[in-house]
């Protein structure tokens, strides 16, 4: 087995275990349970399961840009509410709500675990990138406003992962149908969109006077 | 010992013995350490662990919203404003951090504990509530455009519980400050400022024909 199918394999264990056992009861043992390799080979690549959670969450980072990247679309508002639907409420696997359950037990252990916290960083650092950037690009064709772009990334991003932490923690009574809303509506079309200044992007042009509002 | 005075003092050695001893390592006698009173008067009160962390997070929900009502301002952007700092970066307590930190692990039990996650969705309600009812408050005073109250509550309390999940996960290198000050500028001076479509709060008063385009 290659480095790179080893570590799929292992990747791909760990993802089913954890949505079977939730973190707490994770073991290693679990994870090899899960494929038809042994416990060593998983040690051989990570030598605690600290450093092989750090490398899930790289993993995980990795498959969700690629799915942003998947949906095809050039367009950053259509980037945007991919990023928020994926986040918020997943691709609609039927494990979902499991497994964003035992992410966000993983996540709460981040406090201890320095090797977890460091990749957490890592993460959070690129998806406000990837927010940014889409941004800039909306920026850059006339299509948003000229807000701050890392500004604009810390509140969205806050806003996508407080709404998938509700989600998880009140579950069925978890407000997310509102949030997700919120955020797609009022955060994209209404906060960025350069052509509906005061009402969203359900009407067109702007008038003169708000212009001049806009640039005192 | 009254019933209140004592839920009082049972409330405030929670709070001290879930800030020394984090959510995990919580007992009821370790609680009852930190007053003088005996572990068979908390148990008394609440007959469980569970009921007594319920009750805790009901306590804590009426300590927040007090806290709100404590800055003496009826302007409902100076409420936002509040609520999202106490929320994200606390009133500056020393021990805020371990505090925040046992608090996610808390949370991050209720898809376990039926009480407390019932108690954590009456919460979100009511925090949803109070938001809405400011942003309908400077709707109908003229300040704020015609955005859902709901819809922005959904996105805000998202995003201000977002805010400080990162603070608690991330520790330092959490972008704290950044996400602060774009829910602030972006999300309550940008978005729901009826003077300010495309700009912000900075200048005074504003224009009939901004008024239009906010009433369409």
């Amino acid at each position: 087995m290659s480095r790179s199918s080893s570590r799929e394999a292992i990747m791909e264990a760990t993802l089913t275990a954890l949505t079977t056992h939730g973190y707490a009861d994770l073991t290693i043992q679990a994870i090899a349970d899960e494929f038809d390799k042994s416990k060593s080979l998983i040690l051989y690549h990570y030598n605690s399961k600290d450093a092989l959670m750090a490398a899930f969450m790289e993993w995980l980072l990795e498959d969700f840009l690629a799915k942003v990247e998947d949906a095809g679309s050039d367009d950053p508002a259509t980037r945007l509410r991919r990023m928020a639907e994926l986040v918020v409420v997943g691709d609609g696997d039927e494990n979902e709500r499991a497994f964003q359950t035992a992410l966000l037990e993983l996540r709460a252990q981040a406090p201890y675990n320095e090797a977890l916290r460091e990749q957490l960083v890592e993460n959070d650092r690129r998806i406000r990138e990837q927010i940014a950037a889409d941004v800039r690009d909306g920026i850059d064709r006339g299509q948003f406003r000229d807000v701050d772009p890392e500004q604009f990334a810390a509140a969205f991003r806050s806003a996508i992962e407080g709404a998938q932490s509700h989600n998880v923690i009140l579950g069925e009574d978890a407000p997310t149908e509102s949030a997700l809303a919120g955020i797609e509506r009022q955060l994209i079309d209404e906060l960025l969109y350069a052509d509906s200044a005061t009402k969203g992007k359900t009407t067109g042009g702007r008038g003169g006077d708000v212009e001049l509002e806009a640039n005192h």
